[in-house]
């Protein structure tokens, strides 16, 4: 795998693929990067289309080496930018079928895709791609937003849904299940009724706070043991000022200190099968630090999964 | 009609209704402002559904004495502000019924309705509805973009498509109908075709450079004549520096003299029957010149409207 | 109480009040929020007559269930947004008089004040409203800065000031009062001498920093008791990193969820009977995180007295 | 004069004084920079009290050499930065006779003061100082506003009432005065007939446009003379585009290619006594295009001074 | 040639390459984009290394059909995007000679090279190359500035000076090079007289102004004829209102129409052979527009050579 | 000591200099405030020459008395602000020869100077300064990067490389140096031998989270104990949400109260002989906080300093 090194060609340069991987083609990669620049399904403010390339762009002051997990992502593992998936903005439902086939191929051959949002609607073709083709998954959802709302002025397909619809066409196991970092006000006092009573673990910021983050990890890890697991992360399980630059932020939220410590620890004891970034917004994104999380957190995936084969794990 | 007197109660006071106008109740007013938050159609950047917020908020340092028309709005017209429509982000059908079906009671009582978007699409329902309430007509239109590509994405609804529609529909009178200022690289050398074969007068933006303005004003207050108008400006009508706050700005436009000049001397001859505003982009406009302009195109219009009653005309 | 849900209609459409509450008349209601568009006695930096307008704006994103205290704001309380008091720019004694006078009404018949600055000074004329129409209350004071300052320029009133003229004039009563998260540079060593003498409690962010949040929540609570308090919360209580938004932000500060936590324990104890959260700065704001914080610490005080009537508690 | 060269320091070095010109001592200059950063008079958006320092930053990219008018100002005159009057925040009275008492030493030892502020009513007491000390002047006003509007909120200071209380004071000569490119909207049809009463010409923006600007420098060439003169340039007489970064834009307005045209042509011929630059609002200006274009002006006045004393006129 | 299909796929989709053209390989195209990131030779504002990123971000909204000139540039021309040069920042001389080798390739080959900078120095190392493969040509420059300064600071190399070098190296034909807009203060009398004495022609901007752009384009393609020329073209011979993302922005400028208008007719008569677009300034282009001016410009360009071919001049 | 008193003279106001303190001459004084406005050796992000002027324009808001160690700076220290060094953008070896002469004077003659950058190796000519007139010093060195590279693109000198030189020419004591608060992904796994093998403790940001602050500040100051130290602090050090205004942000950092817990206890048993403090970049720091933040480390130190002073250490 041919790579720009940092120390010989400046950072600044070229062409944008995440870190600079090559572009992918044909042949399969062990972590395979694409973009899903889509947000018709925001219910506030929009612009995440424009997600994927501020990701590639913050993702240039990467490097492959990370010291917690004492792991050379680059070493281990084959990355490649497969660019962005085809969508047709203003029309969900087609939208959702481009998602979903584009992703399968992916999935067909044993790679493990990292998609860049887009919103958080995105999850829900993933969701199916990865049950037509692994069968139905555990989820590590860490989120402001329970994200189990039926529907939205009288429409099924929301980024407020996706989990909704996951646990209604049985996608997800909820038993194996867990909603991290849920907070902020809410509709009202049953909204999260349904996910609870589908089996889904909710872990209210609240509690995160209170319990702190080992207690977590640990509950997280052992809920969902060796299933097949789909990783999902929105960006605004972050503090607002953490993550200024998405669509509905929320105070009371996690430093990437705290979001790293967790994603690293609970990331590398599971068999991540797919994982998505989502909901990064430029536009409010001012200086950046948001689309410098979401890479960050990114990084750290692919670290814990660098350091599962290098240490034969799974 | 009880309007909040800047003299006494700093501008910067107060809910913000267009002009600080009294909010619309049962009442008919000679003009009723609408919002329609609607960027659902949108090919490249989104964020045109907080248009109206940013366009009410412009338009707090207005007031309603026109010199050069010497009229006052306040003195010859009704006015009010009527809050937003209701849309359906990301269900593009569903949200051109809401506003088609919002629109009509306002034509119904005679009423001229300004409506401020917004993506370009939302200019078809309010010619559905000017269709169905007044039958076809005149259609007077600012823009960059000729905006009559059939489809987009294998879909027909797109902000770019509106006029294909309305021409294929019948909802406007092409021989009296006139598009002012189109510019910019084209998808290819056929794609206006269609608009001029059906009648369509298209004045390219290098046509308006060269002959200048006072012979344009002519021909679109002649071709036009006394037949009823929908006036439509899209704010890229405008040179990108004098209106950075839109989704597909475009160089090589015109100031907002150039604009005013000729709205005001095409309107005031003409029988507006509706009119719009749109694209206009608050996350990309953060001086607010790009409000500022597109309430200033409002405030020439409604000049125009005020004049022509002062006098009579109609 | 008619409200706009954002399941239906999305919260990105309509007139700008807060939570798209109705406009308030003359009927009472339970809480009473106004804004207060007033920044000439700033030291530094203004712009927060801008700030009513930006925490309406950003209140859109709430919603009326708080899970941490299981109260629904919109079932226990009645609520409307009165607009904006006028004041005079450039005019201080009178836009104090005109904020005092505006201000009495509501408190006369009972309703509790939500005000929305506009700088600190605002203040002192809500509390000599209160102090005249409900005697002297405690102070329950969030701040970076102890504003105990007795003059500016050679002249009496900033918004670093008032404070020093609420104990002088006898509005707030000492030793029920309590100033918390006082900190960065001081002009001298003895400039918090004056509030210390009168018997006022200020706690240092370096006390709350070291003595940790329960501490100072449980003093808090047994100095106030249930003397009628008033709660300001100025927005540089929270770090720089928090709320860049403001006039004179202070680094060394608290998290939004240290403030929540904080607000939340504390007002759900005391007999709230009026609030102000003032010194939000939009121009300075460009994520919008700092108006979004304001409002979520609305949030919380509403959810507290919701909370108190939920359970009968006064 | 020792002034550094960009050509040997580079021009980010370094205290920012106007030019990076020496500070001001006792000693006399041909001209005295001052800022003037008070903005307690604003009737809309505040923020002007930071234009001295961004227009000191903007001016680290001016050079001495003027090509239009074959002149280099350091050649030519003495020049020395004189750092900021004081003020007192929203005490309007109290500042207006600061200032007023520290320009007069500039004017009674034959300095040409150039001010920059600042709102536009610091342009009344530099009035008032001149007429004590020099007597009446002729007004050569840029500007988008009037500003003779007698009271705002019942008070009679306001940046929007300057030149009402100068006609009233007697401070200018209304027969020898001019007030050029007033437009936009005004608040009725008799807003103007005060200063066109006491005589004073206003050559609207709209006139500017379509007579041009060469039979407008004639003009005031002609009608002042040689009668000592106060050149007031307010921001905003530029178009939006060209100054976004002011507290009241105005569209239709003017490029600094007009601006600077007629502000060389006329300035060169006439005998300026005291000058300045209002209006520039850092918050808006976020390219920094607005400072650029204001001391740009302020070369302009002092490239014309510089001609005429290299050619011996006056 | 394999162009996405803006019609089919979101222009908003995909890794960004200049106009979403295919990536270069070995294959000669018609016309070679190349990015040339360095901004180490500037004398105020750096940043420019960015320039490129945001060029080919700004070129997704462009089309192939110029209307103006009536040709399509994607039927007549083969395009790619190479990517960009490595530079060494901080190390000028370095950088120089890896532009200059880096460059040779491409017109050894016949290809046209279009560079995006970066700051303006680095078209003397493509002058070095364009020398070394094809020998002395024109230069046909749109600026601001002559960047004719001999040294900066003790040092030969700095974005004001390439042209100084260009002239004494032999690289230009000075009778049959031209410089256009030139205008600003500069350092002193005599700082223009070494290209004059050369024999450049330099149109100061006044000049341009005043005889208006027929003159000039007369003028241009007279003197240039069919000498195989360099066009150059800094983003500031814009007015700084369409140019705000520039190091060295100037007021008294050139909208982008007067840019294009005279580019086009220009170098549709011209047998142009290199070609670079420099001084885009990301970190001050807020909305854009500076970055949209510049591909514009290319744009304009790319067509002109279009236009030849398709009617096999030269 | 004549200092501007801001509760004289409004602190908005005035030529910025460093806490508006006098411009420095001849005379020593205990603390001299340098700018540093060299940014030619970044490897990613340029812009820290507007460094200086930022700090320089945060500091207004600072106040002489630090409550937290009791101390009052302008009653226990002469201080000045004596401008910037000058230097020569692009030409990197130029300018350290510059910085490190300009440095000299003031630690001949017994000053403390306080450097302001500019990226980090300016860090390496003042070492090179305090070398030739003070001898090897120990190094207290917050950051998130180790600064240790040998050499980027073939070049020894780079803001990554500062401290490979200082240790390799001597000038800092390995054994009683540390660095703190180190984090982020690496190059590779062996990029910190050399630091590590040379003796210098290096703190990672994981094990600062671990242990604690406390734990750190004890082992500093054991570790460095009375030998003079050069205190050098890049504003990276605390988390991008702290600082996003600097060239290469880090996520997983520190708040600045934990900065300024461990700065003011470490500095306060320490014997400092220079500071620095670097890599504040304005152009991504929107709001102001971190120049804010930069101030405040700065403000920190020199209240150690006024600390040891008043209670006569050392």
């Amino acid at each position: 795998m041919k790579v720009t090194n940092s120390l010989e060609i400046p950072r600044f340069s070229g062409i944008r693929s995440f870190m600079r991987l090559p572009l992918g083609d044909e042949t399969k990669t062990d972590i395979s990067l694409v973009g899903v620049p889509f947000d018709s399904a925001v219910s506030f403010r929009p612009g995440t289309r424009f997600g994927p390339a501020a990701l590639r762009e913050a993702s240039l002051i990467l490097k492959p080496y990370c010291s917690v997990l004492d792991t050379n992502i680059f070493e281990n593992l084959t990355l490649a930018d497969y660019g962005d998936f085809p969508t047709v903005p203003g029309y969900i439902e087609d939208s959702l079928d481009l998602i979903e086939n584009n992703l399968r191929p992916f999935l067909a051959k044993g790679s493990i895709p990292i998609a860049m949002g887009g919103d958080h609607l995105i999850t829900l073709p993933q969701l199916r791609a990865v049950h037509k083709e692994l069968g139905p998954v555990a989820l590590l959802h860490f989120d402001a937003h329970s994200d189990t709302v039926p529907e939205y002025f009288g429409k099924p397909y929301n980024h407020g849904s996706p989990f909704y619809h996951a646990l209604k066409e049985g996608l997800i196991i909820p038993e194996k299940s867990i909603q991290i970092g849920i907070r902020g006000p809410l509709y009202d006092r049953n909204i999260l009724n349904y996910p609870k009573e589908k089996g889904m673990r909710i872990v209210m910021g609240e509690e995160l706070h209170n319990r702190g983050m080992d207690a977590i990890i640990k509950e997280a890890v052992e809920r969902i043991g060796n299933t097949p697991t789909f990783l999902t992360f929105d960006i605004d399980f972050l503090d607002a000022a953490y993550a200024p630059g998405t669509g509905t932020p929320e105070v009371e939220g996690f430093s990437t200190h705290q979001a790293l410590y967790m994603v690293r620890r609970i990331a590398k004891e599971l068999n991540i099968v797919a994982m998505d970034l989502v909901e990064v917004l430029p536009d409010k994104d001012n200086s950046g630090i948001t689309a410098l999380a979401g890479v960050s957190v990114i990084h750290a995936v692919m670290a814990a999964i660098s350091y599962r084969k290098q240490h034969n794990l799974k």
